[in-house]
């Protein structure tokens, strides 16, 4: 069944394996008019490159974008938006037994399970790879958001045992953190325990929070097309990912109400504002007109360099080593995929919410109503 | 814009407000050949009922249902099934203040923003009500899963601070226990929290898990309609759930990479079997063979008999209490609402998938060809 | 598969059998703010309703809507619109032998390939009064296309051998003619027509056509949601149409490029128009400003009274008679039904094409931006 | 909005302009298991190219196919499959008064009423060229339909005044003739017609038939994704048709019922056979076994060599004369096209119509549920 496409309006439609020719997107429903050119779109790609340092995979990724459809003198024109990434390594070799075995924690027994075949060479579709399609459609929806003022960041908060300090946050420190962690102490307890973790041939979960700000209420499609629940299903589709928490998350469930309603006061001006966040911007599946808070938790890489013991084609059990060089930790390396899923449910979420009352229709329809030809 | 509807091929579609004419859904893609009654939609509606008990609104609400279409003989043709709920209780009274605030941890805010106007009354459209339409599609799709041997089964997991003991878990006793909890002690646990809330005018959040047993490999569509992806979808819709977790959820992000995978051993007989479940079920989107295992994270009832700084529609805050009767806890009465968009989910993803493999094809068409007329 | 539901954003689901509990439909995604009532819908559906006339079927429907959501005091609210049409006869009574026939030119045989089961009581799911959901939901589609001034106008332009002269043609006298035909000589031939197929026990096809005016240019979705190919599906679904043509329609094959072009003029006051219309508004896929053109053709009604042979369930021909009074013309009843289909496609259109453009969005969104809470 | 994807199971999404970097589609949801290679889509683009005689335009367009995803070892592996066709000459030129004119027939207007930008090169994405992804993806399709053996032909059966002798047909004719038609003399007048339409500097309108044999009985989702309204649907949406009739066609309106209808009979042998097939394999949106028919009007070439008066962006009518070369027909062009809609909903209906019964799940899930690991 067709699954690789994502949105409703402003709709994704991703293609690609690990090693076949490339990776690419089809962006439909974008609007025209916004400026797009392909430095937009390598900059994100670029932040999700691997080899960036010890912590990522040394593979040489050196993923160039083109846009090879939607766009006419740097503009787009409403027509799809076609972005190709070719693999750079697409070498025959010998790929040894991983064609016969299914490694723990990976999708390779599913894909085996459900299609009768699968592509086994780097992972395939379930690659890690797969998400530079996500990162260049959200660069295309950031560029959409921007046009409304509306700033979507993400950053990891914490990996393994390390957590960021709340009261510590420097955002600006983002980028400088070689784990993405905007507390520069976190940052470099984690990068400890990464050392741990690599010595000991093994890998670490960590979770990813995302921040939009200047976002505008009335986002969302009750009862089912909620914004949460759109949010939801686009953080729950990257690989790796288990749980996906809006506002306080798993920390609603021991709070009283007393406690979790975000209720509302007025400033000395006058103005009501809700005096907390717990909600996350969300209310009802509808944006609430505060700031949009998610988390992701993210499970360790399950490709390790430690011996363990894998399923095989055969129906037996064999105790093998995967080789190559792997991420002891992703999180620092999704944190453009989650902003780029959440950019992108966005967007979708601001065309499909223009329809939803008639004196909007009537704006539109009211001013480019041409004469009759 | 249409967000009412959920699923691709198993489709359902809600409508209804809480003091409207009525509550209904109607489920297209259902395939024919299962048999289906009134009572088997009247079992499960009875279970989400309030007024069970003094932890739930003792408001009087003797749901109905009414199949309108779909069923011949009592079995399903194929075409639409449509379920109608009348509400009993619309008789025009006195909404009070309400038709002027926006109460806090509510939608009404958010349905005001987004549509200009809003059913006032008991919550209209965002009502806990809401949920009859899904447990009434739920139950048709429980009706396709049994016929597969499929069995879904949700429960409480925690109550504010009371969480039951997992070398304790007695399923049998989930129906007995007023707060559906499978474990007694931590119940009576619960209900003494309850009594707590209740006489402090407060309410409390809790969990809900749902374990899945025998549902075949292979399910889910990479790499948006990923089995994972849908079914966070399908729960965070659910109203007041703020978290959703598959597996070991937002406790991966601890692990290590040889804690979390799930690796593979041989039974004594040389059966090969996942020796754990971090995965709960589910691997790079698509059912792994093992049992689902989820939980959604609900946040208190944000109805709450104390005064509360609300919004009103005059741009003031007003200090003012919310009337009526109100559930101190909603997870009891969300146990059938999460058993029933699992359901719906998985009874989608057993019918996607069928198209996965030109075998399958072969295997139907090859069969029913019939001879050219 | 479902299979029940049309349109993108203005979404219908329709449901109900000819001889079930009733008839329904549910719209999602109309937009709040438009005035309706239960007058507005029935109004419609008294239109289509049979035993107008002789030549319209004996059978007593007195087709009463409910709406059961999605109105609060007079004005949508934009939550689903749920509509309910009680079915009247469902008595239980002697279907004679229809159970175990396949009638000619009937769909019986395709629902019991399709399904294996099949409701045949007065034809199911594919009697004719499936098209009550379809009125119902065309009457709401029509409020909105009101609220914008556009106007949708259908008739019957031919019986049988009998067609309308475009040159006599006069709308104001479509509701007046008993077969809906807009040039009264005509509609007197057409009757003289019906009374023969009456005495030979015979049935007659026929075509209906249908004009939109102010209708605004930029209309439609390439290169697959073209505005006339969506008007095409939403035709052809309508039981008994075998063709659609838009504009000049099939006489374009016979047509060269210098006379079937539209070639702009300028009027005295130096507007430009379009100097023909062959193209009956839609240019690639888009509306181009003219008025909106397109005829269905309707075959004959297949139950005739006449002793058919018909294929049984078991396999053998049996040479028999339908029983019942019946239609032996559809177009006039259809007149209703294909406004309505092309009022739900328009309406559907006008949503859609209100994120073409980023200057679009910005208007929605630039004055909506309410401060952040 | 997004409305370049078509299908809901088989789903393509085409993207690409006429003078941009490439042409191409993303299939996503073809079963595993089916053997494809670039020489199966390029057999067919190289149908579809134009070059091959005087009758199609001159330019050089030599569309050479590369399959970027979803293929692994000539085989198909269930994950998206990207198409690529770069665009050979995308030299930039003088447009001379392309840019600032709306050529009468054309999209031109259209997509700048729509978007307020257009890319006028070579028509955009509004040209013929766009067909290229349709030609590739029904490529795919028509394989998918020969593993079932199904298969689809088509052909023109009409050019302006000349049209086939029925008793003449010569299918082994059809990729003889310049103007694939089944007939030779048929095929000779049609060209003499054209020579006589070079003269004058015009162009022709047509018509394509499409025949389908061994399609079973059973496809079609009522009462909206019905087998003719998809049809109807992908058909009407090809560039320059018009009008689509099933079977009979607009003949119908003419026709009483007792001529229309499709009686059964029975063979000697005691099989039954409809005696007849006015209803082109379709009954109440349903295959019925029968070999489905359809036609296809094409109106003539919009761009002709004649100065015509065109509408400009100032507002103000120029009569200008569109220079290059251009087809005088396309329905020669079009007969692959025709074909390739045909295929992709055939083979999207195949899919759909897999879950109609629960037998059939059952048949799929009881044979390939494996032990619980």
């Amino acid at each position: 069944m067709a699954g690789s496409t994502f949105g409703t309006v402003f709709q994704i439609s991703t293609w690609g394996e690990s090693h076949g020719k490339g990776i690419g997107v089809v962006i439909d429903g974008c609007p025209s008019g916004i400026p797009l050119t392909e430095a937009d779109i390598q900059k994100e790609l670029d932040r999700r490159r691997p080899g960036q340092n010890r912590y990522t995979t040394a593979r040489a990724e050196n993923d160039q974008v083109e846009i090879l459809s939607g766009v006419f003198d740097g503009i787009t024109t409403g027509t799809p938006i076609s972005l190709l990434v070719r693999n750079q390594d697409q070498r025959s070799r010998d790929y040894g037994s991983i064609a016969e075995l299914y490694r723990p924690g990976h999708a390779d027994h599913g894909y085996d399970e459900k299609y009768g075949i699968r592509d086994y060479r780097g992972g395939g579709r379930s690659s890690g790879r797969e998400t530079i399609g996500r990162v260049a459609a959200g660069a295309v929806a950031q560029k959409l958001l921007k046009e409304l003022g509306i700033s979507v960041k993400a950053y990891v908060s914490s990996i393994g045992p390390v957590a960021i300090d709340r009261d510590a946050i420097d955002f600006s420190f983002i980028e400088e953190s070689p784990v993405r962690m905007p507390d520069p102490a976190a940052s470099e307890r984690a990068l400890a325990w990464l050392e741990d973790c690599i010595r000991s041939q093994d890998s670490s979960g960590g979770a990813v929070e995302c921040i939009v700000e200047k976002l505008p209420a009335g986002l969302g499609e009750p009862c089912f097309d909620k914004l949460d629940a759109n949010l939801a299903k686009a953080l729950m589709s990257i690989g790796a990912v288990k749980a996906v928490e809006i506002g306080d998350g798993t920390a609603v469930r021991y709070a009283k109400g007393s406690e979790n309603n975000d209720t509302y006061q007025e400033s000395e001006d006058g103005i009501p504002y809700k005096a907390s966040n717990h909600s996350g911007g969300i209310l009802g599946g509808i944006s609430d007109g505060s700031p949009l808070f998610l988390r992701c938790s993210f499970k360790p890489t399950p490709s390790i360099a430690q011996p363990q013991s894998m399923l095989g084609k055969d129906g037996k059990c064999h105790v093998e080593t995967i080789h190559g060089r792997h991420d002891p930790i992703i999180v620092a390396r999704a944190v453009p995929v989650v902003e780029a899923m959440t950019a992108i449910t966005l967007a979708d979420h601001l065309l499909l919410a223009m329809t939803s009352q008639m004196a909007y229709v009537k704006k539109i329809w009211g001013v480019t109503f041409t004469a009759q030809l």
